[in-house]
């Protein structure tokens, strides 16, 4: 396989879509540093691990020695809602912007490879643009054309309102990619329309046309819905190393590879050794900690990693943990240890019958859920249990 | 009838809608000085009495004390055609514009008072403009909004492509009513979605909306189509008194009213009494003189309107007039001149007979049009008189 086959191998690995796929080859062909675009919302960012597909794949890029543009679109977050009727978008001031962009920065970083991204915000270009040239740029597409977008098709056909300025974001948006004189947006399939009219943008100032990728929406640990904070389905981009571990380790083994495509920088001969292994037998909650290692050492580092597992259940999952939590350790040599006993010999009950009289009436917590009288722990790891209402202790198993 | 009612009499005559005019009524009624926009295009102007209509209003505005802005659209005309599309809208320099405005200038302050006349150029405000802003502008109007437009909506329906800057067109005219704070805007029929644009863009910007006022279009002198050069129908402004005073005459009484409703700056009242003595048996030609006579003094001074009838006859109309053309004056002492008698005294003919001849078989033409033999020839009256393909004269009759 030639190194431009490979590249494009990994670069197209869990995409949704890749317009056009021969013009990417001829890019990676010409031997150029590609200058790889993205473009974020200026809002207050509160990523989780869905963010970070695009971020992965725009690592993945710069492994093979290209340039990042992470673009910050403080231009018309500035602006807000113009029309004054969503007073939830107010326009954010230069402050507002700055301080975001610091916290997408310690984010993305912790993926992107600094050396080799710059960070731009769009004001830089449009700040000083005048009217006429807007003018010029609106009239580089139609009206049909828009509304040819999904979401504005749905809207005019149900006879609600879109607003003149709505038509004119895309195109702000593909004059981004002028400006920046991009080789490759990326961007979810949401934003396939946008990315796409930077092509006809480039074209009208005489650029060639950036390459497109779309990736798809993370599906969360439910494994059927977007990941979404609101979904309760996520992870959390700052989330303790714990609380990473015993999500990732705990979601259904079919997401698992679909993780790994889209979240993981391991190389797709790495991937197909540990789908083999797995083939051949091995167990996939082992493969669902390698993952969870290689996660949390990203944004917690490799210690952290290390030691995800014996912290992670130190929390309990709807977050009530009383502060002056009792730490407990009990020795089961390695063992499988049997809830009740755990119980007992952390001196959460008095005694094994009240610790089955307790496990009996569901009023024995691990990590916030209820469980089963015949519930197994692992050992070499910690759990918050909780015996009836005032009984806690954080209970590491050796 | 109070001096608000008189005024709104007059300001009425002739306009096909005016919206609101309650509101113009309170605007005059506020003793004010009242600011009256009329927009034009910044291209070449080949002006006749159609396009005479809107500045005969301002001029009434004028005529009680207002102000007039003469507003030439310079910033879109500098843009020209952004598609590429349209080779014939190229951009205007800003020496074009200039050269535009002064032929204007020339024109227009035949009708308006230089004095109570603000020429201005939009780009004053949209040169600086920036994009940020074009977008709030943009936010003022919805794409449904826009598609109400008839042209639009039969472009849209009929699959014709709309540029995205086609719609900030009507935006940009609604700003220019905010930067010059007009209180009233002018403008043809076809102009009222636009001009409605400006009262709501007014009223984001914080200011009272303006009151819309359009005009009809002028009939040419055929009195079915309306006025055009390409109809051959018009009376162009820089038309030769003689020329403008044999198309004014030769109208159809039927026509003369609304000429003089739109083009004539005579009060109500005076109209009421040349209508009356139209009534009492006065002559329509006799009334279509006195409209002619108005109308050439504007745009010739008083000497040449009292001298048009003279000269009126000195123009083919189809303008193949030879530059070597003899000049011959014969006198009937102020009589009726038989065209015959004309032909031969003129020395066009030999004698008689031979006049007699010509006239039957259709070769005498007087003015460039064909005419019976029994034809009499006003005296007081200059005319072109052409016998057979080769002998020409001015024929002056006294």
């Amino acid at each position: 396989m030639s190194e431009v086959d490979q590249a494009l191998a990994l670069l197209s690995r869990g995409t949704h879509e890749i317009l056009v796929e021969d013009e990417l080859r001829k890019k990676l062909e010409s031997g150029r540093k590609l200058r790889i675009k993205a473009g974020f919302d200026p809002t207050a960012p509160d990523l989780h691990l869905g963010h970070s597909v695009l971020l992965t794949k725009m690592r993945q890029f710069q492994e093979l020695g290209h340039t990042v543009i992470f673009l910050i679109g403080d231009f018309t977050g500035r602006i807000g809602d113009p029309t004054g009727k969503n007073v939830t978008r107010k326009p954010l001031t230069e402050a507002d912007v700055k301080a975001n962009a610091e916290t997408y920065k310690e984010q993305v970083f912790k993926i992107l490879d600094p050396e080799k991204t710059e960070v731009r915000f769009n004001a830089e270009w449009f700040g000083e643009m005048g009217a006429a040239k807007m003018i010029e740029l609106a009239a580089q597409s139609t009206v049909a054309r828009m509304l040819e977008r999904d979401d504005f098709e749905k809207r005019y056909k149900a006879n609600q309102s879109i607003a003149i300025h709505e038509f004119l974001y895309p195109l702000v948006q593909g004059y981004d990619s002028v400006a920046l004189e991009a080789d490759v947006e990326l961007g979810g399939t949401d934003q396939k329309f946008n990315l796409l009219m930077g092509r006809e943008i480039q074209k009208h100032f005489g650029q060639e046309p950036q390459v497109v990728i779309t990736m798809p929406l993370l599906e969360g640990l439910d494994g059927v819905q977007k990941m979404s904070k609101s979904l309760g389905n996520y992870v959390g981009v700052d989330e303790s190393p714990g609380s990473m571990f015993n999500k990732l380790v705990s979601m259904p083994d079919s997401l698992m590879w679909r993780y790994f495509e889209l979240l993981s920088l391991k190389s797709n001969e790495e991937l197909d050794t540990i789908k083999q292994s797995v083939e051949q037998g091995a167990n996939p909650r082992d493969i669902k900690m390698e993952l969870a290692r290689e996660l949390i050492a990203r944004y917690h580092g490799d210690e952290a990693a290390a030691n995800a597992h014996k912290s992670a259940g130190n929390q309990l999952a709807d977050g009530e943990l009383p502060e002056d939590l009792p730490e407990v350790e009990v020795d089961f040599e390695g063992g499988e240890a049997p809830i009740a006993s755990v119980l007992t010999r952390a001196g959460l009950t008095k005694n094994s019958a009240q610790a089955k009289d307790m496990l009996k009436n569901g009023s024995v917590k691990v990590d916030g859920e209820a469980v089963a009288p015949s519930t197994m722990l692992a050992t070499n790891n910690a759990y918050v249990i909780q015996a009836g209402k005032k009984r806690y202790a954080r209970v590491s198993l050796k």
